[in-house]
């Protein structure tokens, strides 16, 4: 009999109800642009990232901790904010030492969502901090429920191939049956050593490149480990493990 | 200016209420086995097949109409019916001239939802009626859903590579900016040679193989064109165009 834990992939937040959540790790994914701008911010010294659901909250909680308000709406910075959704903007010289107060369409809500439903364990992942995340997935041992954020409800895809890529890594260390986490597999084995020059085929890609000019973003959100550390959701605030 | 018609795939009844039904032809996928067993039936000379979404209903309805009762819970002959949901049990020396009223887990509800948000156009469709689907949708020139029944609202791949096999025929014709669409044509690209080889990864495979043995009808349901006439829903009723 096997002892391993499970695995699923919930392929949109629509779906997150379908799973059980209070004994698992749920790792968001959200790899344009949300987790991937958690992990970089953390990386290069954030405090603190504090997800909030929307533009008057991030702004009065920014002053009231002397933090960085942050957001965006439909790929743009959020109207009456100073500061967006790309990872490139936290770099070290403005980020470190301070807490950046976040919020985005689809990574925020699903957060929410996985705290509403009592979840053991929340961390945030993207490629930037892939290695990481299965790093911890490996040594919690627990269910695991890779949580995709999707656009607005509908399927991704390149939520799904982070899902693909941390199953990669670690299907032989759980127990899966779920066809989300086989076809996410599989979708990422097929595209791993291609997924910049595959980015154009993705919807996301044209909001981001084609209406905002994005293409560096893209580029880091789809790179390994460049941003490896683990937010994990504490009290109101993912912080490094 | 492209004026092809959209294609859409949605990969869970959960999700169907994202895409506007309206103006569109919807494909109820519900491959193991309610769409398979609708187009068998219809083959083999059904007059028509009524979808109800209770045993209560199918009972009902089919006395006062002198119809056959049948449907499934789980995978197996529904409590209180004498006939399920397996094509195989619809031959021709059974169903012909008679009117099947059916009752499933997922093809019916999606089936439902479908006409609760005025669809234009319902259609079925499974891998025994490929062909006919294909031939219709093209014909129509309107706007496409393929909507995949799943497992109760979860995720599953047959539906999926179903529509990812409509997809590999139609793609040049409809215009098509959906990442589910996308994932379901590479899927099937993928295991169209192979797709009763693939089966066995499939978590339903195991459901109706291993549980109920039903591997006869699994190579039915992934068999091109075996059942190829198009059930088309009209005032309650699915019926051969």
């Amino acid at each position: 009999m096997s002892t391993k834990p499970t695995l699923h992939t919930s392929v949109s937040p629509a779906l997150l109800h379908l799973y059980d959540l209070s004994n698992s790790v749920v790792v968001i994914i959200d790899v344009f642009r949300a987790t991937s701008t958690i992990a970089a911010a953390l990386y290069n010294g954030a405090k603190a990232v504090i997800p909030v659901d929307s533009v008057p909250k991030a702004i009065e909680i920014s002053k009231n901790i002397g933090g960085i308000a942050a957001g965006e709406r439909d790929g743009q910075i959020a109207e009456g904010l100073q500061h967006g959704n790309s990872p490139l903007e936290y770099h070290r010289e403005f980020i470190e030492g301070k807490t950046l107060v976040l919020t985005t369409t689809n990574g925020t809500r699903l957060l929410q969502m996985a705290l509403d439903k009592n979840a053991d364990t929340i961390i945030s992942g993207s490629f930037p901090n892939l290695s990481v995340v299965c790093d911890f997935l490996l040594k919690e041992k627990k269910n695991v429920i890779l949580g995709c954020a999707g656009w607005k409800d509908r399927f991704n895809l390149e939520d799904t191939l982070f899902a693909g890529a941390v199953i990669h890594r670690l299907k032989n260390e759980f127990t899966i049956h779920c066809d989300s986490s086989l076809m996410a597999e599989t979708m990422y084995a097929k595209q791993k050593n291609n997924l910049i020059e595959f980015a154009p085929q993705l919807t996301h890609y044209h909001r981001l490149v084609e209406r905002f000019g994005l293409i560096e973003d893209i580029k880091f959100c789809l790179t390994n480990d460049v941003a490896n550390v683990l937010p994990v959701y504490n009290d109101g605030k993912l912080v490094t493990s």
